[in-house]
């Protein structure tokens, strides 16, 4: 099995890099690995920490109608170039927790994503020099508020609600372009979307190299890659799992938002 | 006047939360003022640093077209509700430095702005709360490639180029919402903009509230507050200064984009 790059929080709260081990012991590093974190003489026996988002990323950055199917299914062409839009930091969630139903919205929908984790500084880069600067590999659900996606002409709003970007549950190095993408609702065993990541319109090192173009992008940021066709409705109580072959699986609740506590 | 709350970087590349005084030197404080600093016994003389951008922001959530003038010199209405964007931390430079126009525009625009900069953490709050969250004001310039903001459908790349968010050049506390915006091109002792801050349709108290029934705001994250009317486009070799009355001059030169350092 490849080797699984976690973030974690021990019951003390502090947060650490580490290498999940097959006894779900984690071997933690110093510093994230991106950044040649090392091994330190700790590791958290299993059980005695919670999982977090694989990495903290300064930015999200996201392609829209990045596979042909989905661009249809939205009624729409693939676009010329790349179409990005950008996800708050804010809206990160780890695996097996709850997403937020906001109030705002009545149509909430999955959208199960291959998610790039950048592992330098990068700015104007080719494709080639691109493909360098990927350190691994996660998974995302972007999560959008359709209807107010339609609403806004800009989809900040539709796409940046707090628990809005699931992600992980930890990151790979490797990544077959042929590795399968599935969502799951529920308990229902046939997959809602289903298609492999080489259907992309653009690969993951020309979205790389074109965002570099425009904005530098920071060790730790994470560039969702466009989900394919399939996207459908989320509703209170659902569960929805994304998995991506050779990664892992994504799972998330919903529930609905509590009234507000003044504090 | 007013104290004024700046960043700054010292000879050796520490970087500093301060208070500037009357003669230039700057007060240290031992963390972000928002985050109670404290004053250090150490100050920097005048000319022994640099000015950098007031805060660090995690996020930069910007509000279109919050000026009637300004929707209408745009060929649209006021929208019904703040209609926001998002820029990336990436684009943010000090006051003092270029703005880097990008080959892949042919139209690079100035808008002046007011900027606020959050001081707790923030999340779903009344405009009356929203008005404690402030912790201060500062200025911004939304540079924009409007070529780019008519061709892609979402304004992310129009509005996200690196150094596309002149920020600074310090904050102060206070604000009276009759402050005079203008922004002044080159020479001309004529403003390109004016107007005053109590023209936004939306209230900073009120966009505050209304993004934090979205997404949680974070000490140190700043609000655009959206451009008035008197939109323009800015050449190399340009200098652009955007003023408000009670804050101070943000004042950008404008740069070719150097030719790719293949490192």
């Amino acid at each position: 099995m490849a080797q699984r790059y976690v973030r974690v929080q021990d019951r003390q709260g502090r947060i650490y890099y580490g290498l999940l081990q097959l006894n779900q012991a984690v071997q933690l590093l110093d510093a994230p690995p991106w950044l040649q974190g090392q091994p330190m003489e700790m590791q958290l026996e299993p059980n005695s920490y919670q999982i977090l988002a694989p990495c903290a990323p300064s930015k999200i950055v996201a392609v829209g109608k990045n596979y042909a199917d989905h661009a249809a299914e939205m009624g729409t062409d693939v676009p010329p170039e790349p179409l990005l839009f950008l996800k708050p930091s804010t809206a990160v969630i780890p695996t097996a927790t709850a997403i937020v139903y906001p109030p705002q919205s009545q149509r909430v929908d999955y959208e199960g994503e291959l998610a790039l984790v950048i592992g330098d500084r990068t700015s104007n880069c080719t494709p080639e020099q691109a493909h360098t600067k990927i350190w691994g590999y996660t998974i995302a659900n972007d999560v959008t508020a359709r209807d107010l996606q339609k609403k806004d002409s800009q989809w900040t709003r539709a796409k940046g609600f707090d628990t809005f970007c699931p992600l992980g549950p930890w990151i790979v190095r490797e990544l077959n372009l042929a590795a399968s993408l599935q969502t799951f609702l529920n308990d229902n065993p046939q997959p809602v979307q289903s298609a492999t990541i080489d259907q992309m319109v653009f690969s993951p090192d020309f979205v790389v190299s074109y965002i570099s173009q425009i904005m530098t992008l920071q060790p730790g940021d994470v560039i969702l890659t466009g989900t394919p066709v399939g996207i459908g409705p989320l509703q209170i109580g659902d569960r929805i799992r994304v998995e991506i072959e050779g990664i892992g699986r994504l799972e998330n609740t919903v529930i609905a938002k509590q009234p507000n506590i003044i504090s």
